[in-house]
Formats: C-alpha cells, sequence, structure tokens
C-alpha cells in the first residue's frame, strides 16, 4: 500500500479526519471502480453512490459550482435547478459520457418500469476529464458495460486510489494524476458529522504544484510536454450534516480554495467541476404531501463545512498524485509519480 | 376609488385572489406610501413589510431575480448569497437609494446596538425606478425622514395604488404607471396558502401594452416622447407557503412571464427585479441551534405558485395603471391614464 | 402545404419577416431532419448548423439562457463559460441525448485527426424533449445513423415545420407541437440583419394557450391526460448580426419573453432552453494571433434583436403547432392539431 | 517607508512585475485616498480611477466575481448586465455606501446636466469592508466631502499602502490588514501588457495565514477576538489587454486564486468581491454608429491574464498586511502588524 499524503508529513489544514480519510466514512455512500488498463488504453469509469438503494425513488440534496466551465459534463443544469441528484454519478473520460448516460439511463428505466410513461425522465449525472495523454481516447474504447462494472463494484468500504477506474490516464501538474479521496469530522449540536471528499485530479501545469509545506517539486522532464492545462478536475463532496440545496452550492464551491491552495489558477482549458451532496433527508420521488420537513444548517455554522471542504479537496488531490505509480501510456507517453520527486 | 382590473373584466389567469386580492393578504405583510408631489417633483417611497418585528432579529427567507440588471437596488447580492432579507423593503427613486439606505441603516442600528459592535453589520434592501420623466430627479429631493415616513405608514390594511409612494412618479408602456398589487389563493395539504404581488411599474414601450383580452390600448401623443424603456420594474412577491430560498428564486423568476403577458420584453435600459419572500418559517439571528428544522414546498408541487406569480404580476401592473389619473409633471411632462383610454 | 401563423391572421409583434420568415433566412444556416415514424415510435433528430464548414475549425459566438433546467441537454455549460459553439446542434428526444453526443464526435474526431492528441476534445451540443407521450421513449429506438442521417439533410433552403424531425412526438398546451421557425429583419447602420428562430415546442399545459388575438383555443378531450408540464421547449436563435456572447446570452434570455406571451410560465418539469448564436466574426481554433478583432453591436441598439427574439419565438411555436397535423401515437395517445381548433 | 513583500522574500508566482507593482501600472488609472484617523475612528475611503476622463461619457468594459456575496456593495448588478463602468469606483466602509452613492452621482450630475434629463441615469460603483473592530462604524461618520476628497487625491503614480483610506481600519488574518497593491506584465503579440491589482483587505481568520513560502504566522493574543470572518475583501483588477467582457468575469474569478492560496476559503461572513477592468476600448455615451469595433483576447491565450491576476492578488494582500503597522482603534481594539512577526 502506498504512503498517503499524512504519511508523508503533508497536513492539509486543521479539521480531524474520518476514520478511513475517505468519503466513504460518510455512511451509505460508496465507490466502485472499473480499470481499463490495455495496450494504449489507460482508461476507466468510477461510479459515486449517494446511497445503495434506489436514487431515482430516493434523491438526495445536492449543489454544483462550475468552477471552470470548459467540460463535457451531463447532468448539472437539472442539479442546479433542482438542487436533486437521482442518480449514481459516474466519472470517466471525456468521450465515455455518453456511454456513462446509457448505463445510468439503462439502469434506470429497469428498475423503474413508469419512467417515461406515467412519470419523467431521469438526469443521469456523468463527469469527465479528458485522459488523451496516457489514452487513446479517440477510440472510445469504454463499453456501456464498463461503466456497469464501476457500478457494480461499489462498495462503502476503503476506497482504492491512484491509477484506477476513471483516475487511470489522469495527470495533474505534470505528475501522474489519478482518484483520490480525504474527509473531515465536524461536531454541531453535540453529533459528530462527515464531509467527504473524492476527486479526479486531471489539472494543473508543471511547475505549478505547491505543497502544505512550502515546497514545490517539479515533474522530470517529460517525453511529450501537454499543452497548458488541458485536464480538469472532478470534484465530489458527500456529508452527513442536513443542508439545503443552496447551502451545498456554497460548500462545493470552496473546493475551489483548495485547488488554489495546491497552486492551480482554474486554467481555461480545465473543466474544474465540484458536486456537492448531502444524505440526510432524501427527496421521495412519490412524495405525497404538499409541505415536507427537512432539517438545515443554521448559516452562521457553515465556516465548519466551507473549511472542511477547503482543506479534504486539497488533500485528496494529494493522495490521488500520491497513490499514482509513474505511468507509461499511449505512444509511450509518460508520467512521474509525485512519490518518487518528494 | 377606481376601478381595477377586474372591475373592467381584465382577468389574468384562472386561480382565485384573496379577499383583498393585495400583497397584504399575506398575513403580517404591511405596506406604506410616502407620497411627495410638489411642483416638478413628483416621487415618493412605498415600504414593504415583510413582518411587523425586528426583521434583523427575525429573518425572512427569500429569493432573488434579476430580469434584467439595468438598475441600481441595493442589497440585492447578499439575498442572494444568503437567502435572507433582514430588513423592511423600499422603493424609491433611482437616486434615492442613498437616502433609502441610510434610513433603513438607522434604524437598525438604533433598534440592535450590537450591530456594528458584537454582531456584523445589516443588509438594507433599496429598490428603484427612474421618475425622471415626471419629477426632477436630478434634484434629489426625497429625505430619510421621506422614508422613514413610508415605513412609519405601513399597515396589513387596504393597498393604495395608482401615482402613490414610489409609484407617483412612474410611466408604463407610454401611460402613467405607479404601484399596483393582487393575490393568489393556493389549496395545499388541505390548507389555503396565499401569494401576494406588489409592483412598481415604471416599464414597457408606448405601443406594446397587450391586454388580457387581446386589446392593445395605445396612449395619446405625447408632448414629449420619452426614449425606449428607460423604465423599471420592481415586483415583490409574498407568500406564507413555506419554501426554500431555492424555490423562493424560482418563483421570483416567474414574475417575468407576467411582464412578458403584457406585451413586455424586458428591456436594455429597464432595471426589471423580482424579490419573493416568505414569512414562513424565520430565521433567528441569533439562533441557538447548529440544525434548525424547517418546512419547503414539495417541488412537485411548485407549478402552483409559479402560476400565481406570473398571474399576479400581470394582474398587480394592470392595478397600478388603472388605478393612476392622468398626470402633468415636470416640465408640463403628461402621461395619460389608461383607465382613460380603455 | 398547410398554413403558417400568419395565414391565420396571427401576428406576433411588429417587425418585418425575412423572406422565407424562417431560421435560413440567415445565410449560411442550415436546418435538416430525420424522421422516425413507425409502430409505437414517433420520434426523430432535427440539426441546425451554423454555418456548413467545419464548426471545430471556425465556431462561432454563442451565449444560452436556462429559462428553466428540468432537462438534460449535453454541451451548454462549456458554451456559457467560453461563449462559443463548435459542432452542429442536434435535437432529440431525452434518452437519445448519448446517441447525439455520439454522432457529433464521431464527425468532429473523423474530420479533425488532431482531436485528443494535438489538441483538447469537442464539445457536442445536444438539446432535447421529452416524447414519451407520443413514442416509446423507454425503447431508446434512435441511433447514431439517424442523428447522422439529421446532420446529412441539413440545407439552407425552407425549413420543414410540423411533426417533423426532433418535432414528431412533440406535444404543446394539449395540442400536436413541433418543429416551428420565423425570422425578423432589422436594420443597422443602414444594412440589413436577420435574427431567424427555430424551436422544438413540447411545452405549456393545456387551457393555457392564449393566440396574440387574446383567443385560448382548448384541446378536445384527451384520451389520457398528461401530467401538467412534463414537456420541454428548445429555442435557437441565429443571427447575423455582430455580437459578443455576452450579448448573445442577453438575446436568448428575450425568448422566454415569448413563451410566457403564448400563456406559459416556465413550468417546474419543463426544460426551456434557449441557445443564440451570431454568424458573424467566426473564431478559428488555430488562431495564431494573440489579439483578435471583432466587431459587436453598440448595447444602445440592443433592443432591437430582444424585440426580434421574442417576436419569433412566439411565432415559430405558432408555426409549429400548426403545422402538425392530429397525431395518434404509443398506446393510442392522441394530440390534436391546433389548426382544427381555430 | 516599509518593505514590501518581496522584500521580506515573498514572491507570489513566477510573471515579472511592472515598475512600481501596482495598479497604476496601468496607464491612465489613478488611485486617491481620504484617511479619517481620530480617536474612535479609523477609517477612510479610496478611490480608483480607470481613467481620467469623464467615466459617464467613456465607460470602460469591466466584469465582476461575487466570490462570496455577504457584502453591501453598490453597482453590480448593472455592471454585470452591461460588463461597463460608468463612474469612478470607490471603496470604503460598509456604513459609507450611502455615501460614496450620494458621492458620484453628484459628481455625475455636476459633469453631466443631460443625465435624467435627455439621458438615463448613472451607475455608481461602491464597494465596502466592516471596519467597526477597529472604527466606530456605527457613528456614519465618513462624508460626502470625505468621498471626494479621495476622488480628488487619485493620481496615477506610487500607490500609497497599507493603513490608509479604505485600509485604515482593515484586519487580516488576524494582524492588521489595509490596501495593497501588486501588478504583472505580459507579453502578447509582440507587446507588453499590464494587469494591475488593488485590494482592500480585511478577510481571514487569524491562523489560516500561508504565506508563499509556507510560513504560517500568528497573530500575538488579541485584546478583544474578532468573530469569525466578519471581514470581507474587495479586489480591482485594471489592464490594458483588450478584453470582453465575459472574459473580464473570467479574469475576476482568478482573484479569488489568489486569496485561497493565502489560506482564505471565502468564508460565510465575508463579502469577497473581484472588479476588473479593461482600459482599451473605451465605450462611448453617445456612440453613434450600430455596430462597433472592438479588439479582444484570442482566449487560447488567456491563462496569461488568470495567472496574472491570481498572482497579483496574493501579492497585494501581502502588500497589504505588511504596509500596515500595528494599530490600536475603538475601544482599544488591537491589530498587530504581519511586519513585526516575521
Amino acid at each position: 500500500m502506498r504512503k498517503r499524503a499524512r504519511d508523508h508529513g503533508l497536513i492539509c489544514g486543521s479539521l480531524p479526519t474520518g476514520p478511513r480519510n475517505a468519503i466513504t466514512d460518510v455512511a451509505g455512500v460508496a465507490v466502485g471502480h472499473r480499470t481499463l488498463r490495455d495496450g494504449d488504453f489507460n482508461t476507466g469509469f468510477t461510479a459515486v453512490l449517494p446511497h445503495q438503494g434506489d436514487l431515482f425513488r430516493e434523491k438526495v440534496r445536492a449543489g454544483v459550482e462550475v468552477i471552470n466551465g470548459f467540460g463535457k459534463s451531463a447532468g448539472l443544469m437539472q442539479l442546479a435547478e433542482l438542487g436533486q441528484i437521482e442518480t449514481p454519478i459516474l466519472l470517466g473520460n471525456t468521450f465515455a459520457v455518453a456511454t456513462g448516460i446509457e448505463a445510468l439511463v439503462g439502469r434506470a428505466l429497469a428498475a423503474n418500469p413508469q419512467i417515461g410513461r406515467e412519470t419523467g425522465t431521469v438526469n443521469s449525472l456523468v463527469l469527465e476529464c479528458n485522459d488523451g495523454f496516457l489514452s487513446d481516447i479517440r477510440a472510445r474504447r469504454l463499453r456501456v458495460e464498463d461503466a456497469e462494472a464501476a457500478l457494480d463494484a461499489a462498495s462503502g468500504g476503503p476506497v482504492e486510489e491512484g491509477a484506477v477506474g476513471a483516475g487511470t490516464g489522469m495527470s495533474a501538474f505534470g505528475f501522474k494524476g489519478g482518484i483520490g479521496t480525504a474527509s473531515r469530522l465536524m461536531e454541531l449540536d453535540g453529533r459528530s458529522f462527515t464531509l467527504g471528499v473524492l476527486v479526479q485530479a486531471n489539472f494543473g501545469n508543471a511547475g505549478d504544484l505547491v505543497l502544505p509545506d512550502g515546497r514545490r517539486p517539479v515533474p522530470p522532464a517529460k517525453r511529450t510536454a501537454q499543452p497548458p492545462e488541458r485536464g480538469s478536475v472532478i470534484i465530489i463532496v458527500a456529508t452527513d450534516l442536513p443542508l439545503e440545496s443552496r447551502q451545498l452550492t456554497r460548500i462545493a464551491r470552496r473546493c475551489g480554495a483548495g485547488l488554489a491552495r495546491l497552486g492551480a489558477f482554474w486554467g481555461n482549458g480545465s473543466g474544474d467541476i465540484a458536486i456537492a451532496f448531502s444524505t440526510a433527508g432524501r427527496i421521495a420521488h412519490g412524495e405525497r404531501a404538499d409541505i415536507v420537513p427537512l432539517a438545515t444548517l443554521n448559516e452562521n455554522r457553515i465556516d465548519l463545512p466551507f473549511r472542511a471542504a477547503a482543506e479534504a479537496t486539497q488533500e485528496a488531490v494529494l493522495n490521488a498524485m500520491l497513490a499514482a505509480p509513474e505511468t507509461v501510456g499511449r505512444d509511450g507517453n509518460r508520467r512521474a509519480s509525485l512519490a518518487d520527486c518528494l
């Protein structure tokens, strides 16, 4: 097992972490990977499930922040309008978005015969980064079965990090990127709440990375220099704190602070998207009552999840990079591991 | 008493009206006017109070829609961020915004000695239209005492409409504009809820007005033609329905549909702003609990307040115009009354 | 040939129309349909091409307005961020979005070998409405070849309206909906400019429709009442007027006024999206210069395209409805033609 | 003269600075201060002039990013809608916004007799932070003459930093805050362009500050601990690079990255606002032409001003803090100087 950021002495902020320091510290949240590593292919899907029931029938409250909108993610418009998530979240590569939609729609149709008949349609959530540097993205190799495999693999246990699932072909700050995760605990009303983050880290120019201790590691000379920030980063925030969607949107925005602390400035060609959802207070698709009770955070306490989101994002990116080994991909393109350069 | 739209057979939509067909049908909401009509001055303030307690200590949930942002209103940014209103709402003319802020800040400081000391500051809400066609707006005649007079006059009874308060110098579709109001009743969970609208109507080009029955009244030749849509319209929506601020924002947006049904297209020079607030579930400034219960509307029922907001906006504008008599203002500028042209 | 709105005496606004009163009055714009009418299927694709060259290499300036975001359209986030369109626009049904993306990505990859290699990826633009009432949307019958057929059929001539292409399965105000178009001419700097609109009209509750003359036609009793506003409407605005993307966004917003004049209030379950693009001043993907000249509209003149967008949207919807014949679809679901009810 | 960040070895990023490392490196930009230090008062105004002509007649293109909207600034809504600035920019304290508006409106009315008569009104730009910890903000001591004095003092030379003008009563990260500035040079099309930033720094919790070298200075025990982030930060970006307002908005957003690099997470109670304007290509109020030429940046080059904005923001904050001496204010409240704690 590779060392994580804390094992390297890299501490992001001051809040305590959850037991796994992972998004799955939030009860009910599950993560699954499907990794495809084969010749010129270094790609895959990662699934994040807000809960393991039927999300169409039991939606969760959510918010989204488009930190920089150079990206092809699906499902964000409706999430912003309604403040809800009604499918699992799939992360993949840029040209696998359609495949991800097909998988999510297929599953939702199979489980809910009333969709497209007595009730409306379903809003799939698929986010993406461009893995074309290390993988033959033009071949559009990922299949619906790959997305389904990621969904089926989802579990609430430890989260594999680094060059796995949708992180397989990622790059960050000129190093190998990938999937990373982290979490924070928050004490409110005498109870402990958890905020967890999972990132697909594929952003940042070589030379811009700043570690929490001020060091600025630079990747060794690259075989093929990738053009400036053609990456992206996807950030998923989960929490069991009860929140309005407006509050979740505010929290999602603070993930951008975590990225900036690493040296990023949300480059033009980078699709930097943060989604935040709460597992508290599900929304029943067939809710009968007109007026529905919910619980929400006293706005004067929101600095706590703000801080947690910024810290956990920063740490999740470092965990992603540190877990990913040096990788040689398409046409011999190479990415060094940050772990080898500390 | 001048006839209102319904007395002229002009029916906007299908929902039933409240007993007064006014924003004050929402329990606790109060409206007050200060009218200044003197020589070249036809101006004033109108106050709308979400409730008659201390709004800083007991805030209300709110949302805002900037239909077209050519305007100088104060306080909207924080309203959008926090989803809260913490002062009364003042409507005035464009160059009276600072005066309105002074009045609201002064009152809040007087009532809350902890502002600017143990607690933060206060976000005044002042909205405006340009009454320069009928009033000498350059003279900046309105005083803090005028704003205070509007606040002090606020009551929950019938609402005076037309050329009164902030409506005194308004124009709409080439006719005399002003203050108007309307309301709608909504049945949900077996209870009756109310949505009320108050408008400061100062928008629309001569020749564009369409009545609900398809008629297109045109004002008689004007002494001085005002340039295209240098007006604005301010729309205040009040409801006792429990709503999240995201839902209030969606409802505020539908006021734009009410304007468009009258023939408006939200012209470049028109500051068209809608604010919506709910009197249900006040937010205590000094809330001690971290997690706070609230009630909210099942999103699948939101078409009902959407429809109510569009209908009541359309009707409130007609009520404003029909209540306003022909007016001769600054430099002999003249606006005919719509009531005289039906 | 069925009569259009003007042939019925239904006039929307005051600006003159272009020669075809169609989006193709804007030079270079092409429209193509692929209609699939077969048993329980009444569906299809419609393609709108801003120009007939390679849009990836020669992008057009654009803006988007999400009137109501209950929808699954692809590509809007990047359009909003960059103010550009770089593929043809496909309209289809809700579960054909992935298919549309596959078609557009496939075409872009085939024409541009550098995508995903030396240059970045490509942002497909696919918009949708739910045609589940008249078509078996659950079967996901549309194929990549269907999308390609629509793209290949695109031409700059007259535009077929009604139950054709992506309009085949549409409903509007309880009547049969479909594809419609209209245009307006604008005189600026002594030259004539054109603004054209194409709509995929699938919105509005039965009983809410208002004609420009005030009439309120109601559809005959329906075999199966569809639940409230589960529709959507997609609006494409094309113009040869030189505009910044901020201006195009403002113009797109005015399409909502056109919808509201028909009686809509942008219902909760309706994905109402307007895209506006300018054919003036293309953006070269491989632009070498750092500073690029462009032409833009004097903001003080923008009421003219605002008015044009509102008028043409209103008329395009009526043209869509009037061109569509009575249709019996899936499970015998029936939609009457507005033309039969005037 | 106190040492600036670079004199302390604190380097933010990699781009070269302009000759003064100040916002006034952008030709034509002028800054003026009015400082009021008197008993319990530590407050003032700072004026930033995009150019020294009549801004109402010759407007500049602009964009705004509301990083966190807990604030009372005036004029941002119209700036966002039209992408223009038409008055000088005033920075002051929270309860001096109305005073600032009065000053700017007064000046505009005096210089332009057609305002409120033949032409419309004017949109004043006043931004604010809460200086209540060090100054008696409740007394509303600042007068129109103070705002005018700041405007009159504006010059294009060196910019005084620290506890001056609107920076007099500021706090940042538990230290004394204030006004700071920095600039960056950018090479494009073989010419040198400048981007300058001026900040009013009043944000950040004690203990959160991170210096570029990783050090984390903490203020000495404070006499009265101020509650969490009741501050705010205002950031003004000036550049001579030709840009569309959409691009200026994107650049303004990157100022938030500069704040985050210092350890901020844009706290709930902090009004964090960035405005960016370009001095290239003024907009004539009385423009006669309908179609207007302008120059704009090739979007593929925008990472350069993004980087410049993030770097200069970070450095300007440090310059503000380092220039400000230890200060004892209202009721003996004390802020240490960062310069004394390095």
